[in-house]
C-alpha cells in the first residue's frame, strides 16, 4: 500500500490577496509540498492535505488513523489551534504515527508538547543565502540529496535552539550573516518518530526547490510506522508472567 | 550559599491510619527524605518540604524562586496536581531550576510534560529484590555510592519504559522476577536538569536506606542551576548583530 | 541480490575432541548461526564462513569486498589475530561494511579498535538463566522478536560494560544471579554501522535458539551498507567550491 | 592541590626561522595556550608542556602519572609520533586522564585511536573568519564564553566530520565560505574525558585571543580525572559476590 501522508498547513499567509506568499505559493505552501512528494515518490505515496479552517482543523481521528506521516506547517496561528486536535496528533504519534515538523512549526503547539523545551531560537528574515550540510551521510533522510543544499534566500534560524538532545543530528546550516542552525533532527517518541526540517519559509520559494523535496520524501519514508496503536499504557505483571509464555 | 532543595510530597499514603506507609514512613516520605539528604550534605543544605493539601499545593512562585533543586514524589493524586502548578513548575525547570522526578512520578504530568512521552512501564508490587547497577562510573551522581546497591525489598518496575532517549544513562536494576529497568536517567531540557530515580515507594523503606540518600544527595548537587531566568523565547537578531559587540 | 554474510570463527573450542562446545555445535558456532540465518532469510541471504586457521584468516581483500556484513565471534584467540587482518576489517567497516560482534568478541581487537575503549566487563560461567528486555520497540533489530527473550543457561556478563555510550540502546539482560548488561547496542563508525549482542557462548546451546536467529537475521539486513567505499579522507575545498557546483 | 595541564606539542612550524608561525609563536603555541591558561586559571592551575623532540615525546610514565589533563596539538609529524607513547597516554585516558585534543590533532594517532573512526574533514586555509556558536548553554565549558566567539582569520575546517556521535556537543562553527563544522564536542573513554576544539592554527594568532583561553580553561577544569588508575580489566565475579559484601 501506497504511504499515506497528510501535509498539515495553517494556509493563511497564502490566503492574504497580493501578499509575497500569495504569489509564490498559489496553491498553497501545501500544494507546493504536495507536489514535491509526489515528483520525488510518483505511485508509492498517496498525499492529502488538510488546514486551519476545515472543521477540527481538518484532522479528525479517522484522518489521523488513515494517515502514515503527518507533516505541519504552522507559524502566526499557533495559538489558533486547538487544544484537543493537538492532544490527538500527540496520542497518534505516540502511537506510533510520523509527524514532520516545518520551520515555523517549531513554535507549534504539537512540536513544544513532544520536545518539552521552549523550542525557540534566533531569527531574522533579511535574504541570507542558507547552506544545509550533511552531518549524517549513512542516514536514509540524506541519501541521494545534494551535499550542501544551497537555499538562495531564507530566513535566518540560529542558535541556540532550545530543543532536546536529538537522537539523530541530520543537517547543520549556516547564514550568509555567520549563524549556524541545527537544521535537521530526529527524536523517537513513544511509537512515532518526528523529524524537524528547518528550511522552508512563507516568503521565499523554497517548497519549489527539488532538493527540498528529495530530503522531505525521504523523511516520509523514515518515518512511516513501524507498528500503530494507542499510545503505551503501564501494564501490570505478576511474578513469573514471562515464563508462563 | 547553601543547595536549597524543595521536596515536593502528595503525601497521601502516609496519612491513612494504621496503613503500611504511615507505619513505614511516620514523618512522610518527604520528611524520610528530607533526613537522608541533611546526613549526607549537613549544612551544604536547606531542605524545605511542600505537599498537595497546601495552598497552591505549597509551590507558589516565590517558593521556586527560592528553590535550586525541586523533588517530586506524587502516585495517587497525579490527576489533582493543577495546571497552572504544573505549568510555574516546568516554565522554572526550562528557565534552569533542577528536578529531581522519584519513583512513580514517572506519571505525574511534570514528568511528562517534560519528557513528551507516556512515561509508562510494567510493574508489580510483590516484594522482589532490586539491584540498582552504576552504568556511568565517572557522572557526578555515582560518586561514593555502592555498586551494586541492593534493596531488599522493592516494587517491580520494567521495561519497557516509554522515555525519550536518556542524554545520560545511570543507573540499570534488575528484578527478582528477572525484569530490568533504566532506574537513574538525565535529561537536560531548556536550562534546567532532570534526574529521574526509580527505587522508592511507599510500601518498602527505601527512603531510609543509606545509599539511596547519597544517591539523591548527588544528584541534589548535580542539578543545581548552571544559571537561573526565564524559559529562552525566540528573538530577533539584525544582520551583523555580533559584529557590532 | 542477495544480502552477503560472512561469519568469522576462531572456531577453537568446537575442534576440542569431547568438549562441550564439540559436542554442542559440532559444525562449529558458525555453521550453527549460518543455519539460524538462512532459517530466518532464506533466499534473501547468502552466507559464508571464515575461520582463524583459514590464509589471512579467510578475510582477504576480495572477500571483504564480496561481504556486506561481517559476523564476529572470537574468544582465546584474540590474540592471534593479525593485525594486518584487523586493519582490513576495521577499513572495510569505515568504508561501509556492517559489522556484528559477538559475546566474547568484546574483547577482540576489531571491537576495541572501533570502541576505542577497554570493552570489559564482568563475567561468571555458572548457569544463569539470561533474560533479554527489549529497550528499542521500535528500531528493525527489534521487530519480531519476543520481549523478553529467555536463555535457559548462559554465561554471565555483567555491567560495568567498558564500551562509548551507545549511539542506540537496543537491548539489556539480568541475570539470575541480579546482574544487569546492556546486551545490544549499537554505533556508526564511518560509513559503516556495528551491532554487538552478547548472548551466544561456546558452552550454551545459545546459537540454537530461533530467538536469538531473529535477532541476528534482523541486524543483518539493519547492517547492510549504504554506501561501500574507501574510509573517507580529509579533501581540500577551495573557496567558493561548491557554488560552481 | 592546582589542577595539572600538560601542553604537548609537536613544535615543529614555529621553528622554521622566518616562518609565520614563528612569528606569531616565538614561544611556540604550547607557550601562548600556557599563557591562555595562567591567565585563566591563575594558581589554580600548574602548566606543563612537552613537545616530540623531547626523549619518549616528554610524556614518560611518570610524566603522565602527573597529569591530570594533557593537551595535544599536532599537524606535520603525526606519523613520527611513537606507538608506543600513544598507547601510554591511551592507557592513561581509560584509566582516567582527561584529553583536549586541538585543531589537526584530529589527525593524530591518539585521537583517531580513542574516537575509531578517520575523524577526515574538508579544509582551506585561505583566511576565512570563524564564527563559533555555543549549542549547549548550561555545559561548564561553555561558562562565561562569548556567544559568538569571532575569530577574524583562521583555517576553515568543514562537515562531513567523520567522528563517532559525541556524547555531548558544544560548539558549530561557521565560515565565511559557508562551511560548518562541530567544533567542540566531548566523548567519554574509559573513565576519561575527551574534548575536541578545532579552533586555533599555526598561520593565525588564534591562541592569543582571550575567548579561546576561557574554552580551553574551562576544559581543562571540566576534563579533570573524576578517580585515576588503569583502564578497567574484565573481572570475575562469583555467583553472589554482591550479597556477601
Amino acid at each position: 500500500m501506497a504511504l499515506r501522508v497528510t501535509i498539515w498547513n495553517e494556509n493563511i499567509h497564502e490566503q492574504q490577496t497580493d501578499s509575497v506568499p500569495a504569489k509564490i505559493y498559489p496553491n498553497g505552501m501545501h500544494g507546493a509540498i504536495k507536489t514535491l512528494l509526489e515528483n520525488e515518490l510518483g505511485g508509492a505515496v498517496t498525499v492529502s492535505t488538510a488546514t486551519l479552517d476545515e472543521p477540527e482543523h481538518g484532522l479528525t481521528k479517522d484522518v489521523l488513523d488513515k494517515t502514515d506521516v503527518l507533516m505541519w506547517w504552522g507559524h502566526e496561528a499557533h495559538p489558533k489551534v486547538s487544544d484537543e486536535v493537538v492532544q490527538r496528533v500527540y496520542d497518534a504519534v505516540l502511537g506510533g504515527m510520523g509527524l514532520i515538523v516545518l520551520h515555523s512549526g517549531h513554535y507549534s503547539k504539537i512540536f513544544k508538547k513532544l520536545m518539552g523545551t521552549s523550542c525557540s531560537l534566533r531569527w531574522r528574515s533579511s535574504k541570507d543565502r542558507e547552506v544545509v550540510w550533511n552531518v549524517n551521510p549513512t542516514h536514509p533522510i540524506t541519501q541521494g540529496v545534494a551535499d550542501p543544499i544551497v537555499i538562495p534566500l531564507q530566513e535566518m534560524y540560529g542558535e541556540y535552539f532550545d530543543i532536546p538532545t536529538p537522537d539523530e543530528l541530520i543537517f547543520i546550516s549556516s547564514f550568509t550573516g555567520g549563524e549556524v542552525f541545527r537544521s535537521g533532527a530526529t527524536w523517537k517518541r513513544g511509537l512515532g518518530k518526528v523529524f524537524y526540517f528547518s528550511p522552508g519559509d512563507q516568503d521565499y520559494p523554497v517548497y519549489h526547490q527539488k532538493e527540498i523535496g528529495k530530503v522531505l520524501a525521504n523523511a516520509a519514508v523514515w518515518a512511516k510506522p513501524v507498528m500503530r496503536g494507542e499510545p503505551i499504557d503501564a501494564t501490570f505483571h505478576p511474578d513469573g508472567w514471562f515464563d508462563k509464555n
